[in-house]
């Protein structure tokens, strides 16, 4: 814990990401939808942004991608701005599900409430939460993180939005369960729609390092806005550390040690508090549905800086 | 994360329990033995021990109870130190179960490989292992004890073995349905009479913080013997972050955010990594399994002294 | 086995339904949707078909009621009409399933192929087999139910219908999940609206026990048209006899012996092939679903005639 | 319904077994203990015993194999004779179980209740009612066999009975988890004792069809001793009907249309109530665990002679 930044450097990046570019080939790109498919595997990226806001990056830190389940972290953090705790939290819980992300065993036996915010059910239910809320939560989301990162072009990609919608039938019957348990207040289409917005936002990693730094920050920007409390951060890396990589979050935790969150996409977020955050982005998933060298790249680099929370 | 120690000290533990006492009468002594349901459920205490070695302690730090699940820290640490890390983890997961803790739905259908290591059926898989090795595994883990401790008269709290082996249909089910997958080597019933002899051992609060704190010490004892690796002591607190307070794991990293493994006995032991260990007791469990009041104490511990690893 | 008919008259259901009266109050009327919960707890209702198209008939023989899941007999006979029996028995399959009648575990463990077309998932999967068959299926089924009965009038209960279609999210949760596994061809909303209908149909106990005579008399109508063959008839007793009364199937053929079909409404049909087929009516719900008078009212049947099919 | 026992005859049989012969090779032998996996895929064996006592056979109807859980149905039998109706179904359900013949899932769930007598977890409740009210229950079988079918030498295989008991642990979990809700008497490993010793029956098929001959003979054995009421056995049949055959118990009515039970040895009884029993034999087994041929051989039979009971 003691030696902040002082190895932190683009070699240091790039050597890492030479080191994993090995193992591409023995993962596996998310193929649901074919707009993920046709992502070719070769990516591979890493961006570091310190709470001082130097930058560091490597590979390909400037190419955006469909960031996915990252985007659950937005989506809470939204919902943290606008409603009381005890209003989120009677409606999904913060515990890890042990079981895959789109599940709905588990959802039926916890009468419609979902284990945490980062499995999909519990974004769907956040995403509702900011529907209700917002007239406009597309427009909404889109000026956040736009706000956070400072990058005015930052969008969706519609044609990913588009895609998931039309494969939506998993997700529809996790919010009609839900709903059908009286945990779900909008039409269940409309959220949906929104929520793969979410979704399918387009970000680099250098713009997800910036934009998750307040998580680091003790809630705050490089700018010095207070987005949320010290507290809420501290509470969004705990979720993040105990449920943030779907069944592989106690893999992470034991192997890497520092909060993350992971998409699809094959991006990955991670915090070290008071520190800095971590982008990398590897297309190709485990088993676990995290990017396989992506996960490898943030063990290297927790090894070599001795940061790890524990 | 900066103020270390300059507020720990006795009157803040008493202060501490002050505040939480009000809440006895709220939990429940767990009740499935007799040992363990005549505890006065009046009991409260709590001790820090810092990895300079310095003790903190507050009401009854000096009385002994049955450590129960916390023992299974105990468990995998001996098993660390005779088994390659291979050879550990093929035969017992690393992620939270999502599920009470003694559950046999999901060891079925995970075709008898545990969770993790701090559910029933991971300890005694790890028992099985130890009574695998050693030749007189209750011996061993004695002496283990009170090598971490200096403290030459702990001991098992026979009765309460004795109590336990009587009610062990359950356990003696989980062990059964491991060995039907071929997870298991030596006798169902010998291993179990180990492993609940390893919950009975009778510590007091004083006790666990020391003999713990090789946890927030990198590995190594007060008196500088290295006892596991520093990345092994990173490891298990990373599993006691996700996995050490049953299914209210993700609910303990939100609110305190440091790791910590609890007992049914009431117990808890907590590690700030380079920092100290704090042990509470407070009989009275939650509806998780974890002691109501000694949560309580914790939160406002890690609220008072900022010392939350998020 | 011996002593067909000889005690069958309306003196005989007139006093079965005097003893099961003093049940009423024992059980619960249906109240997911206000529809049903409004009906009176005091209808009871029996009337007997033979297959030589003789009529006995006792209480409330003449009302019609919402006959709910008693469709789903129908929907199959239909859907045979129409479909190859592959085509059938590869979307859905022919087993009992442990568990309430509208549980989405075991659709989703097992891949979106419901259990038995007699639980909701197995219905509204031939109701999108019929769906997607007939271009106006409400109609078709009308017509279908007249030509069994010989009453023009029966027709649906738009109210019940509508109130359904409000309270669908369980339902469209199921259809979805079945969707998300490709089991599943029309639109998810416009199939349950035509599900919703089929349970409303609105018939009362002699026409009940007139449209399933094809089913005691080798798929024949008592004007001799062949509806199926005998042996698709034998096929749909074999169903109803292990998944016809939910998750008291076993009970109902433990007690009672002979092949039947419950509805929420309080409806049950039985059939005893080659002899008579028997329609009951009390809106109070037992345990599992099923009529408490209904199945008490059939038991006494079964004993005073001595014709179960063991 | 009508032509009864006017087809049956020893070609009939051969006619049967010659058909389905050709289906061997398509199954698998039980191989989960030596003693079962060595016996040869093709033996093949079919017998029919009538009400009125005659006998029909063909293939090795005279050679005998291990029963295994067709003698489930003997240990219901002796524990109706001895037990009250009440004192069995308080410890054991009436319904089909939805899920393969060992799981522990459902039992947990449930309770300790297992669903029916006739999966492992209900007829080991049943072995230990028997244990707990006869001094010498392995003897007692024996001679109840014995009286059944006038075989004096009818006896277990205690090779088989062995290698069950060194196979034990998925079975002893079942009786744990039974024990630790308190649905269990006796000591776990004696019942498991017994219960193997049962399974390891040594019966022909000839033998077979006359043990089980009360059941289509309303409880009453060829020599007029009322073993059972009519009513026992109509309920035992009806239990068949619905819990039978494993997780293919559905298939099996659809298919044949009859009561039966099967055994992992590849045996199989029939019932035809008041008419006649048939047992066949072929050892390799379909997915549901059931005789592949010999459920052809059935199937052929129900055909010919048209006696489902539907």
């Amino acid at each position: 814990m003691k030696t902040l930044n002082t190895t932190l450097s683009n070699t240091l990046l790039i050597d890492i990401l030479q080191q994993v570019r090995a193992l591409i080939g023995q993962g596996k790109v998310a193929n649901y939808i074919p707009a993920l498919a046709e992502v070719p595997n070769h990516h591979l990226a890493m961006a570091v942004c310190t709470v001082e806001g130097e930058i560091f990056s490597a590979g390909d830190a400037y190419e955006r991608f469909s960031i996915q389940s990252i985007s659950k972290v937005l989506g809470l953090t939204l919902a943290m701005t606008r409603y009381r705790e005890d209003e989120i939290w009677c409606r999904v819980g913060k515990e890890p599900s042990g079981l895959p992300f789109n599940s709905l065993v588990q959802l039926e036996m916890e009468k419609g409430i979902p284990r945490n915010p980062f499995i999909n059910a519990g974004a769907i239910i956040i995403t509702d939460m900011l529907q209700f809320r917002f007239s406009t939560p597309k427009q909404r989301m889109l000026e956040f993180v736009r706000s956070l990162t400072g990058q005015t072009d930052i969008s969706y990609d519609n044609q990913v939005a588009k895609s998931e919608m039309e494969h939506a039938s998993r997700n529809a019957a996790i919010a009609y369960l839900m709903k059908s348990f009286g945990n779900f207040k909008s039409d269940v289409l409309a959220v949906l729609e929104t929520y793969f917005h979410y979704c399918s936002l387009s970000m680099n990693c250098v713009e997800l390092a910036q934009c998750f730094n307040y998580l680091a920050n003790n809630g705050r920007l490089l700018n010095n806005d207070q987005i949320i409390t010290p507290i809420q951060a501290r509470q969004i890396n705990a979720l993040m550390m105990t449920c943030g990589m779907y069944d592989g979050s106690g893999e992470f935790a034991f192997r890497i040690g520092i909060p993350g969150k992971s998409g699809v996409g094959g991006g990955i977020i991670c915090v070290v508090p008071n520190a800095f955050t971590v982008a990398v982005w590897s297309p190709e998933l485990n088993k676990s549905g995290n990017s396989l060298s992506g996960c490898a790249a943030l063990e290297l680099l927790s090894q070599r800086i001795g940061r790890s929370v524990f």
